[in-house]
């Protein structure tokens, strides 16, 4: 059992000079953010490029896990003459607040206990991720980005980038994602905390003071989601009803389906890189997230209740955005991107929309998908000529 | 805690008076079956209709369920007057071999060892299922049904009707069904599986011999089942991002959302009426479902061997058949029952096919809708008249 305090406590990180003021009216102390960088940031620091993660992602974009041993999971997209050209662009990858990759977390220590957070760590939202990012971008004195990229929980963080901070980046590219958590959605994340809390060692939240794990409920919630970031057709092209090894079904209950037998690898080799802890946290701020509900000012008080539209919502913003999204993707399926991009268009913003046809449902954000290649280079192009920085 | 065991050994049951040969080449020994009936058989015994439950169904379709109370699942279809009209024909209604309402299952009692049968129970499938209903229709003396209808599981069990024993069907309505589990209903059910047996109360199965429940399990099971069977869209409209009590989010780990409430407690009443291994196995007898790697025989041992396409699967039917499906089913789309007609069609069968337009997905098949009230009245009316049964 892997101890993701240890694995990550060398890991390049930044503590905020502050206390984080969080939308929940609480207060995290001085937290933690791991990151790593790629490239190099030149003189007027005008080429900086924010890479923002997927739920359970982490800082390791263009660069091997150092856990998993897996390469970046956007290798294909960011590097040296790729899309992301880290020739050009000083490349700036983080973990999220509520992360389990060495930012400040439930799976860390609480300074004023010196026991691990747990359940005692406050509820974060997506603006509070962001929020803490921007005291990054202040340490490496970047005012405004170029671009910010994200996929998935990715993109939610870049579109309030986009809300409520305009000014600090000239243009974002949200993949896979959408403006709000849906009902499904929502039901399912309810699975995964259901199936983290109902596992006796997570022990009331406090299981790594009590040296346990709820690997069973973490691997469990996690199969859930899987599901959802494939496709019906992908499974059935990948699997189908094909048998794992005898030739005939076992007829016991036991898995007998390839199909089974890779969920459950996925359940398995998750709790391996993440923390169960974490996933409740940062599934709550998947379904808190609803851009029609925020206030403006992103670390006010029970913002609920200030409903807008999403034209409202993005009145102010200077900022251009390219949205990228799958045909197969019933997570956050493109309809939800064309809602924003409506939006946009209708006051003016300068929006593109790239809807791909693929397959592979949700995870197409994390294929390498030629089509998303290609859209990606094009449009930061564009944004680093208009900034007169060259990249061809 | 209900005993089911205890509140089933009242409901009126039908013991085979002979051994039930299973597809596994085990042998369930001498099952009961538990039924109800409507109407009345009349005399040259040609007007019975077969009813058959989807997954956590019952024998209870047009009467009130003894145990939840509610009304008959199906009674806005048969009835007096209705489109499967009582006054008119004789409808048997049974709970599936295996199931939790009466008949032989897990949790009923293994009359070698007096106790409760658990994971002891030998695995069945959708073909044991209505072989052991085939013994039921001789004890009321009926060669022919005059129709067999069945939504969801209860689908493939008439599917399975007309494939092996045509003679004993005129013709069949098989609802929101497939023929076969696709590769995602298969990795849907494992992590209901899973969630059972991860449950320590689960006992490795023989939970009901030390007074045990996997409530948890269970319940997390069915929470995951029921997102599949409604749609995004109407979990969508009847929930969306509606909070349960407060005004503004609760920034913690409880349930804020209405959707998360809805599903919490479509668990927990799950569980006072089904039983968990009894869960395990109608999964499984649905994964193992097929009708293109079954041979002939019924009771034959290990015939997944056997491919065949739809057209030889169905080429010695004579029963007719009325498909209906339901636009946003995403558990069994329209798609898989319209590969069933293409065969039927192109093997000069009769076959009927009605798609409705409907946003409720997979449960369509349980809301009265008007379109398949209407749909089986005149199939059925067709039927009848062509047997020489005055119906109106």
């Amino acid at each position: 059992m892997i101890n993701l305090h240890e694995a990550t406590k060398d890991f390049q990180k930044y503590q905020l000079p502050y206390d984080l003021n969080l939308v929940s009216g609480k207060i995290l102390p001085k937290p933690h953010i791991a990151y790593e960088t790629y490239g190099t940031l030149n003189a007027n620091k005008s080429n900086a490029i924010l890479i923002c993660h997927g739920f359970t992602g982490d800082q390791f974009a263009a660069s091997q896990h150092p856990i998993t041993k897996k390469e970046g999971w956007w290798q294909g997209l960011i590097g040296s003459g790729k899309a992301i050209d880290t020739d050009h662009y000083f490349v700036i990858s983080t973990n999220v607040i509520g992360g389990a990759m060495g930012s400040t977390s439930p799976c860390t220590i609480n300074p004023n206990t010196g026991q691990f957070y747990g359940v005692e760590f406050p509820l974060i939202t997506i603006t509070d991720m962001m929020n803490a990012q921007l005291g990054l971008l202040d340490y490496f004195g970047i005012d405004t980005l170029l671009c910010a990229v994200g996929g998935s929980m990715g993109g939610m963080q870049i579109l309030e980038l986009a809300r409520f901070a305009t000014d600090r980046v000239k243009a974002i590219i949200p993949i896979a994602c959408s403006w709000r958590h849906s009902a499904q959605n929502i039901a399912f994340n309810e699975i995964g905390r259901r199936a983290v809390m109902s596992d006796p060692d997570w022990h009331k939240g406090d299981y790594l003071n009590h040296n346990l794990k709820p690997s069973r409920g973490l691997s469990l919630a996690r199969m859930v989601a899987h599901i959802t970031y494939m496709s019906e057709q992908s499974l059935q092209q990948k699997f189908g009803r094909n048998l794992q090894t005898q030739e005939f079904f076992s007829y016991n209950l036991e898995p007998d389906f390839q199909v089974e037998n890779y969920l459950q690898y996925q359940g398995t080799s998750f709790v391996e890189r993440f923390d169960a802890n974490c996933y409740l946290y940062l599934t709550r701020a998947l379904d808190y997230f609803d851009l029609t509900t925020h206030s403006s000012d992103p670390a006010s008080h029970n913002n609920i209740c200030n409903k807008k539209s999403l034209r409202e919502v993005f009145q102010h913003t200077k900022t251009k955005f390219c949205f990228i999204a799958f045909t197969t993707d019933w997570l956050f399926p493109p309809s939800e991107s064309q809602d924003m991009v409506r939006a946009l268009n209708a006051i003016d913003c300068d929006v593109s929309f790239v809807v791909i046809d693929s397959n592979k449902g949700h995870d197409s954000f994390l294929l390498d998908h030629p089509e998303m290649l290609s859209a990606v280079k094009g449009f930061l192009n564009g944004i680093a000529r208009n900034e007169g920085i060259t990249c061809e």
